[in-house]
């Protein structure tokens, strides 16, 4: 089969590529460890041309050889490469956004080789609280790709990670998304708070201890908040009531658990509603396997898992930019 | 005026010393750095013999000269000297504790000099998340010392920190608290994660900033909770409508808002009233005054400031363990 597009997904830490022929179907895919804020450094030729730019180097690696045999792929990417601090900043697109706004939005960078980059733009939600999301987006159209559009308005998607996001869908556009900081805070807590300095390292998951901390943020005590209930990782602790090796998974259920709880008080109201809305989860699995423990602990009824959701994504936002003959659909 | 006791509040990072008279009047008070953490590590000649441990160098530093001229004055501690990583380990004493079951469970150690130094313990509460307290057990007792039995039973004693504590008493005794992380959680992420690096020092405390970090958590947006509000210190940062300069001002707003806030939902459901307590609050001056702009911003009317706290607290506990005649209350 021939491939039709070059997709990338760039974030901070890691650079994702992928070969797509007709219909969105990977031939091929990478994973390199060239994110944007750990690009290659060593100079290079590249198109006859010493290069030292990271991007660039990077950019060649991941796909150099892809674009060798077939120089005219179109190639999009998503993703922190479109930050301020990326290869060519995207402006970000105002909420609502779907695939044919973000789609007409793209910004583009040349390579030194002539390819021309098109870069997904971040979407911004102008709330009182302002928030913003960039890579998530394409995930979010790509998993709204395989929903009928009325069972998208149902459903909440999850995008669990340093930033977690859950984000709301109307007719195929994202009208409202929040971010919970979870994942960083519970890792700098983690490595530089009087936390970290008890925890040990434990050989597997420790499901109990995760499940405990779900339900100590569920409970009475939960209603202190997160700020005062970490401190239970110290002290059940000095009580013995929870050894060095499950701390770890206490803290992130507990963090977890209150992530949720709260994200469930808001849902029912802004639904005016008991009902807990379905959940699409994307992302890492081990960390959607964490979420959906405890978003079962906290009343989400339905959980279920997408998958190839950036690469979907990208492939629809490609259709949509006139970048893929619409024949490729 | 004759010395009668020298009181040492001996902290994690500071050691403050004091030579105190009948009526624990201050004759004389010293600041050290010379905390549990930070202890001198050059081997000075103790009372005629070599010596290289850190808590007989902090102690004759701290108190060597006033003991030379007194030689049998006692010596009272609190704080971090007394844990597990201290100078000699004074286990926690259960709530409810008072100034005469603490007084009567001080643990002891001989300095070279062959000084006896009383070192008290430390508050466990038990509940099913554990809580524990060192050295702010005893700037209670010294506040408790100043009110009428009776007016004790109305307040709530705080004690902002790395670690806050809120302290209900009931009838001079210790019954039960809370702490809060929000000094160490600000401090971590303002050094370690993404919120901090677009942070600038301000010249001065920026009020209006901190005060806007309340009303947020106070708001509906609060509604979230910390983990996600966080967020908003960054993207109000993206949008131009918080400066640089500002931002740490309303992270330290917005966190203890949060800590407040829970404060006030859990103490109306405990009293089962409306009305909240008096706050009395002890330390630091410039948290204190946060916490006081806060307090007021939460709905907490009536805010005094405790002064002389721990000495004053040492002072009840010397008496209370007959380490000082009674004569000189």
């Amino acid at each position: 089969m021939l491939a039709q597009l070059i997709a990338l997904d760039w974030g901070t830490t890691s650079l994702r590529a992928y070969k797509l022929a007709a219909g969105g179907v990977v031939l091929e895919q990478r994973s390199l460890s060239s994110g944007i804020m750990q690009l290659p450094k060593t100079p290079r030729v590249i198109n006859g041309r010493e290069c030292a730019d990271g991007f660039e180097l990077a950019f060649d690696e991941a796909c150099g050889d892809w674009l060798n045999a077939q120089p005219d792929l179109p190639v999009i990417a998503c993703g922190m490469v479109g930050s301020a601090q990326g290869w060519r900043e995207a402006a970000y697109c105002e909420t609502p956004a779907n695939v044919a706004n973000l789609g007409n939005s793209l910004q583009t960078v040349v390579s030194l080789r002539g390819t021309r980059v098109y870069i997904v733009p971040g979407v911004i939600q102008r709330s009182r609280l302002p928030n913003v999301m960039r890579g998530e987006e394409t995930q979010v159209l790509g998993v709204l790709q395989n929903l009928p559009v009325e069972a998208g308005n149902e459903v909440l998607i999850g995008l669990p990670g340093s930033h977690s996001k859950w984000v709301e869908v109307v007719d195929g556009r994202i009208t409202h998304f929040d971010t919970f900081m979870t994942g960083e805070v519970f890792a700098v807590l983690s490595d530089h708070s009087i936390l970290g300095r008890t925890q040990q390292q434990g050989a597997t998951f420790d499901g109990q201890a995760f499940d405990r901390g779900v339900q100590v943020a569920l409970s009475a005590d939960g209603e202190l908040g997160v700020l005062s209930t970490l401190f239970s990782a110290r002290t059940l602790g000095l009580t013995g009531e929870l050894s060095p090796t499950a701390q770890a998974d206490y803290l992130s259920g507990l963090m977890i658990g209150h992530e949720l709880a709260a994200l469930a008080t808001v849902q029912r109201h802004r639904r005016n509603s008991v009902h807990l809305p379905s959940i699409v989860l994307i992302g890492n699995a081990q960390l959607c396997a964490r979420y959906s423990r405890a978003l079962d602990a906290c009343g989400f009824a339905k959980v279920t898992l997408a998958e190839q959701a950036t690469e979907r994504g990208l492939w629809q936002l490609a259709l949509a930019a006139g970048l893929i003959d619409s024949s490729s659909r």
